[in-house]
């Protein structure tokens, strides 16, 4: 698929005593990039309840390249880099005046909204995301 | 009811690029002061699905005193000071070397895990809490 | 002063497992209305030693009318109602589909970079402030 | 080394709407581990205008075997794996109830508190590190 580019800024609560980001709070740039990916796409993450898909994550890698700061405006790059049966695989990259900033991987399960176990990736998301 | 006393230690990932705990975060230490009251009582605070009171809060409110830093060892004072219909009123005391660091209070609505309505705060809670 | 309006959505690392937003990453919404509202003033807060101005919180206030939920569109309303000697206090209201969800008050107080002892309002804020 | 076990419990604030915990919230303990782990050995970790030493996260890999729920009482057992030049590796197991449900590594670089440039690991936490 193609990439899907969000723009952010980095939130004085995620920053620590460092004076930098926290290792953690960088992840949220992860569930924001798949967020606005699938968006694009027409999927909705989130709890079934409320008509989104439960995708849990089952493995999650992260780099940390460069120091990001409080206010640092950036663009979270997300591509879905794998389609397995019921698994997707994202690829985030964090960029902050054009340097890679915080790059990683992250492994999602799909969850029937019923039986709450592993479901197939239905036709049309693999469609879309292969678009 | 009587206070009942929490033990914690200042995690870095609640600090903030200030050096100190962010404003935020130091209101984990509100949830775990109820919570540890609530243990004491025998009521287990949280999910329905898992057994637990939905109690929403309402209200907070919250005053910070003195700063507090990364691995400071704290003690949180949980005190329910008001019981009402359906809410209940938690005072917040937090110590830091017997120095006043933050305090304020929180109020929590007690919801039917049926209906998702308010309830009655259940007559053996009441019998609890002002014992 | 004006209000200042941004626009923000629930993340889902910011719910909880009642399914709604939690009380205290809602205070979330409090920073980000006060940051852009100071941008707006072309005045930056945050850690000094990046430029900005450290303006701790000494109280908050928050009352929860209406429960968010992941990926809810809000608004953020900020606005300074109080300029005092060395504070601010800034009025928070967040809408989501044009219904009052989260309201409340946060006092700042303005730190001198060299000292970090209160320093009063520079005068210029106060100008942008009650423009 | 050995492994440092440290218990700690599942906090409401780290659940999301799923009704499990969120993956980045279960990376608080990467450092929970790794703290109490450096505590032992008489190191400590966070800002140097604490005293503490600056050691930031360059690579972190996570896997989820088994959702956490609230209040789930958790064993965190951190242990050392590897000791480079100016970087150290912590192995991180999140048990409950005998099993494992978290697993992951993190890369961490230690910066001199004057140059903020990377330093050799010092040849006493080296050896405290072995023993």
């Amino acid at each position: 698929m193609a990439t899907v580019v969000t723009k952010d800024r980095v939130a004085f609560a995620d920053t620590d005593a460092s004076g930098r980001i926290h290792f953690m709070l960088a992840m949220r740039y992860f569930e924001i990039g798949e967020r606005e990916a699938l968006r694009v796409l027409g999927i909705k993450a989130g709890d079934p309840s409320r008509g989104g898909y439960e995708i849990p994550r089952v493995h999650i890698e992260c780099n940390y390249h460069h120091a990001l700061y409080y206010d640092d405006e950036i663009d979270i790059h997300a591509t879905c880099s794998v389609i397995k049966t019921s698994s997707l695989t994202w690829d985030i990259k964090v960029y902050c005046r054009e340097e890679l900033c915080i790059s990683g991987n992250m492994v999602t399960v799909l969850l029937d909204p019923e039986t709450h176990e592993s479901m197939k990736v239905p036709e049309d998301w693999r469609e879309k995301l292969l678009a």
